[in-house]
Formats: C-alpha cells, sequence, structure tokens
C-alpha cells in the first residue's frame, strides 16, 4: 500500500482524488498551477507546495498527473529532470496513447503505468471535487511491454486496495478506440443533432414539440463545447473512423428506407439485441461486491432473495500472474469482460465477471 | 365545454385521457377492440360499450380515436356508415398527414381536427394509464384549409379549457417533419450507436467503460425496437431525409478532422450554441402558469424571488382570431414559439412565449 500520494492539479478529478486519498490514510502532497485552492485543500488535510519541483522532490511514492492534457508537456518537461527513480509516474488522461508518446518524449517512460479513471461530471475546479467522485468508479490501466510490473501492482493495489475502485487492463490503442466508440463520437453525434435542429426551418415547433427522447440524446451536447472538442481533439484517428462509421449506418437504413427493403430494416432493429439483453438483466439484484472491494463502513449488501449462492460463489475468480506474461493475461482478462477487484498479492488478481456482448 | 367525449381505445394514452376526462367532469364513453380492460374503467366511471358502432351512435360531442395507427383504416372504414355528423372526429396518432389521408379516403373530413399529446412513456395498455400523464402535456393540433372553425374549436377548448394542458396548431407537414426531427429520427441514430457497439471489436471493453454519455445517448435504443421501427415505418419520407442530412454532418466533421480545418472543427461546435442558450435559460426559475391554465385544486406558483412583475404580465398575451384567417394566424403563432394556454371565446387565443432558436 503507498503512503504518500503526489497529486499534479487541484481540479476536479484532482482534488477529488487527493481528498479519497486522505480518507484513506495516506499522505498527500499537492501541487497547482495557481495557489488558489491551497486554502481550501489544505484545510482538507492535503499538503500543497510551492512547486512542481518540490513536489518531485518530495518523493512521494506515486506521482500521479491531474492536469488539463494540454498541459502535459509543459508538466513532464519540468518533472524530467528532478524526478526522484523511486517515484511512479501515473495520470488521470481521457487519451492513453498521445500521453504515453509525451511520457516517452520527456524520457519518463521508464517509471510511468498510464490510468484512466471512468468518472467526472459536468463541473470543474477544486471547490466542485467530492471524494464520492470515485464511488464505484472503474478504471483503466494501460501498459506496454516496457511497463515495469512491480509499478504496475503499485498503481493497480492503489486503485482497488486504497481507493476501494475496480480497474481493467488494457494497451493504449484498446483504450482510445474504446473510448471514441463510447464518449468522444457519440458527444459528437449530440452536437450534431443540435445543429441539425438549429438549422432546420421548423426549429421552434420542433423544440415545442422536444420531449423526452431528445433531451436524453441532446444532454451531452449542452456540455461545454470547447471540452468537448479538445476531447475529441486529442483522440481524432479513432473518431473520425467512427464518425465515417455511423454515417455509413444512417446511409444504409435510409437507403432500406427509400427502397423498402424489409430484410435491411428488421435488420437495422436487431443488430443491437445484445446490447438491450445486457440491460435488461442489469436492471435484476446485482451480485454484491466481494467484502475486501468494500470501504469498511460500507455495509454488505443485502443478498437478493432469488440469489443461487453457488452462483454468488462463481462471480469472483482468482487469475494467476507472472512477471513475463501479465499483460497478455490481463489485457485478455478485459477483453472477455472480466474487472480486476482486488491485487491481494503480486501473484494473484481476483476478478468478477461483468456483462459480455 | 364538451360534456360527452367518446374513447376508441383504452390503451396507456386512451385510458390516460378518458381517466382525465372523468376527473374534469366529463360522461366518458369508450370502446375498446377487447372487453379485458373493462371491468377496471368502468370502476374508474368510464362508460365501456360493446361495439364501435354503438359508441359513435351515442353521438359523442367528442370522439377521439386513440389506437394504433395501423388500425386506423379499419377503424375509420367501420366509423363512416355511423357517425352522426354533430360529433367531431379526433385522434392522437404520432404522425398527422398520413391520418388525415386516411380521414379523407373514409369520406369523413368534414368532422376531423387532427391532434397530437406529447406524452407517454415506455409501458402499454389500460393498466399502465395514469390521469397524470396529461400533466402540462403540450398538444399539437393540425388543421387545414378545409378544417371547421367550430369544430376547431370544440377540440382546442377541450384541451386547455377541460384538460388544463397547452397546444400548438400546426399544418400535418410541419407536424410530421418536426416530430420526425426531434423524435423518430433521433431513435434511429441511438439505434445506430447500439449497433456500432455490437460490431465492434472493443465491444466488451468499451461496454465496461461506458458512463453517462453513452447511458443518455441509447436509452432510448432499449424501447421495443418493433415499436421505434413501427414509428419510423409511419413517417419514412422525412426520416430518410433527416438520416442523411445527419450522416452529412458527421462525414463533413470527418472530413475536417482529417483535414485539420480549424475553422470548420470550430464551426462544429458553435452551430448548436442557441439551443445550449436555451437550455441554460430553462435552468432558471420558471414564470407561473396562468391561473385559469390551472386546475382549481393546484395553487399558484410560487412568485420566484427575482421575478419582475412587468415581465410576468408580459408572459401571455391574446391573440385574436378571425373565422377567415384563424388557421394562418395560429400557425404562424406556433412557428413563432408561442402555446396556446386558453381559449376563452371564439375570437380569442391567450398564447404564452416559449422559447426560441
Amino acid at each position: 500500500m503507498v503512503r504518500t500520494v503526489g497529486i499534479v492539479g487541484l481540479g476536479l478529478i484532482g482534488g477529488s482524488l487527493a481528498r479519497r486519498m486522505v480518507d484513506a490514510g495516506c499522505q498527500v502532497l499537492a501541487w497547482n498551477h495557481t495557489p488558489r485552492p491551497y486554502a481550501a485543500a489544505q484545510a482538507d488535510g492535503i499538503e500543497c507546495l510551492p512547486s512542481l519541483q518540490a513536489l518531485a522532490e518530495a518523493k512521494p511514492e506515486l506521482l500521479v498527473l491531474c492536469n488539463p492534457l494540454r498541459a502535459m508537456p509543459d508538466m513532464l518537461a519540468a518533472l524530467a529532470p528532478v524526478m526522484d527513480p523511486a517515484s511512479t509516474l501515473t495520470d488521470v488522461g481521457s487519451v492513453k496513447g498521445l500521453v504515453r508518446e509525451q511520457v516517452r518524449q520527456a524520457g519518463l517512460e521508464s517509471v510511468y503505468v498510464g490510468a484512466h479513471p471512468m468518472t467526472g461530471n459536468e463541473r470543474s475546479g477544486f471547490a466542485a471535487s467530492d471524494p464520492e467522485l470515485f464511488d464505484d468508479a472503474l478504471w483503466a490501466v494501460t501498459v506496454d511491454q516496457n511497463t515495469d510490473f512491480q509499478r504496475f501492482l503499485q498503481v493497480s493495489q492503489t486503485i482497488t486496495e486504497t481507493l476501494h475502485n475496480r480497474l481493467i487492463v488494457l494497451d493504449d490503442h484498446t483504450h482510445d478506440r474504446a473510448a471514441a466508440l463510447i464518449s468522444h463520437m457519440p458527444h459528437a453525434v449530440a452536437t450534431a443533432l443540435i445543429n441539425q435542429l438549429c438549422a432546420s426551418p421548423e426549429r421552434n415547433v420542433a423544440l415545442a414539440l422536444s420531449a423526452g427522447s431528445w433531451r436524453d440524446m441532446t444532454r451531452v451536447a449542452l456540455t461545454d463545447p470547447q471540452r468537448t472538442r479538445a476531447m475529441i481533439d486529442e483522440n481524432p484517428i479513432n473518431v473520425e473512423a467512427l464518425l465515417r462509421r455511423m454515417a455509413d449506418r444512417l446511409v444504409s437504413y435510409a437507403d432500406a428506407i427509400r427502397e423498402g427493403r424489409e430484410e435491411a430494416m428488421q435488420d437495422f432493429f436487431t443488430q443491437g439485441q445484445p446490447f438491450r439483453q445486457v440491460k435488461a438483466q442489469a436492471g435484476r439484484p446485482p451480485v454484491p461486491a466481494p467484502a475486501h472491494a468494500r470501504t469498511p463502513e460500507e455495509p454488505a449488501q443485502q443478498e437478493p432473495a432469488e440469489a443461487d449462492s453457488s452462483q454468488q460463489a462463481k462471480a469472483t475468480m482468482p487469475l494467476s500472474l507472472s512477471p513475463s506474461t501479465w499483460q497478455e493475461t490481463l489485457i485478455n482478462s478485459a477483453k472477455q469482460g472480466q474487472r480486476i477487484v482486488s491485487m491481494p498479492s503480486a501473484d494473484q488478481a481476483i476478478v468478477l465477471q461483468g456483462p459480455t456482448l
């Protein structure tokens, strides 16, 4: 378990993470590009340092970059000459290939493990931070063939044992393609929908008639559009390809409508059936999380009356790790829909089977 | 004010409407294609009749077709020979051009006024009905040059004075284009998103990483896909055109990303700004509804502290109607974003300005 953590950037994510680390009993050191949040942060038990150099020189076991992605090259350049090799470097950026490349250019690859917690909201700044933002959070931890196993364990055990979160292990490209599919591209689609409304001669009538389906489909287009644009700018190749594939799907369906092709129209509405089934099953009572994935204060979830105890036992299973094949083992586990809920030792991960399509 | 209303079809919408009409003091007669809901409906004060013919022959002032659209031709053919010319015919169908054409083919055009209440949920059947489904509902009332003014007033005053709902007046084509833009096409886009997920090699990783944006964008794709398909099948020309325009928008943006065209990328994120502004303003305290738009039991909304009383007075305004130009006057009013909240007499509508883009 890490005892000292350094946080670079006390915004929504950095602030929430720092406060959760304090709650977990860690010594948390932080630096922010302006000292504005320092009074509030210190009141929350975070030790604020006057410079990034001072933070690096304090040699925290783990140094977490929570700055905006656009500041990453500057942060890495400033850290490179002063960072102690005993510290492990990680980050919370929403694209991973780009960050690893910048880390490599700064000469810090040997101490780096990538990470991306799937949490956040539309707010920003330390004032909006909340340790509960990390309740039940899933992290993507990204590795390549050069990632140091011990540093990987350090980051992963911090996520599972200190933060009581879950994680999946991915290579950068799988992460960035999946994030484009599930988040970046849909943000662009929502934006295109509101653009189409604003350009329509029926826009005011349509606005008057709009109800739940429109509200749900366009909610994410209301986020600060510059924040959405920055997110896409950082993952452009994947987003571009997915937008073209979405456009092809819409045109194919439009063609089927025009030509009255019954089978093609029916096919359009059945292709997504596996996702509908997963969602329908998610409505059932959840399998309780294993005891070690809960905070001490949190009572065990009541067992659903209809749960079969043999199914419960099957819910988690151990996965053996070896220093030579751990990347492949864990990346395969993620692709099969498993989440790591605990890392009790260097040679074992405890995984929980999630839904699959 | 109408005193007797006939309801054809006691499903979710017909049942909810019938129960709300009973609550408003109307005599409500109904027929359903099966007598299954009759016991429950009669317990709620609805008089259930053994045949559609018996319902027509009871000569309700207003006869409301709440059957599924696919049953419309059969219902109209059965009504045509028995309907009393003193009864006004209306419906609640989600496409209006198709229904008017079917009404015309049945020879019932002279007694018809189109209507579409913007309400509903994912459930169905009388057991799911609820008079509160019509709380604050907005109706589209559709007319053409042949629509009888007195029958229009009868339908509209039922909506405003009996149901305490609001309405806008539209021609069929504007209604059907706006409904395609705000509902039918977005349902197809949500469906294409889940199809894309299911077809992706990263589908299980993407599913694990999915969070709020994906949930919001795909919620409407979880609705029974055959219901979504039926909705689109009834409005195919508008949906097809809008899908092609959406595809063009996605490809244009993909091109801008590939070619690094700064201005085009920026433009993609600013076109929808009027919609974002409308939504940001909607977060402010609402202007109270005028007294006559409230049920007697409902207390006046507390005036927001920061409300300017002169702004309150400006919130509603009268619109003069004449028997020769009422269609044009009211359709223009809808296009300007106004909603009719009351129809105190044949020569006046009270309108409330809604948001505009």
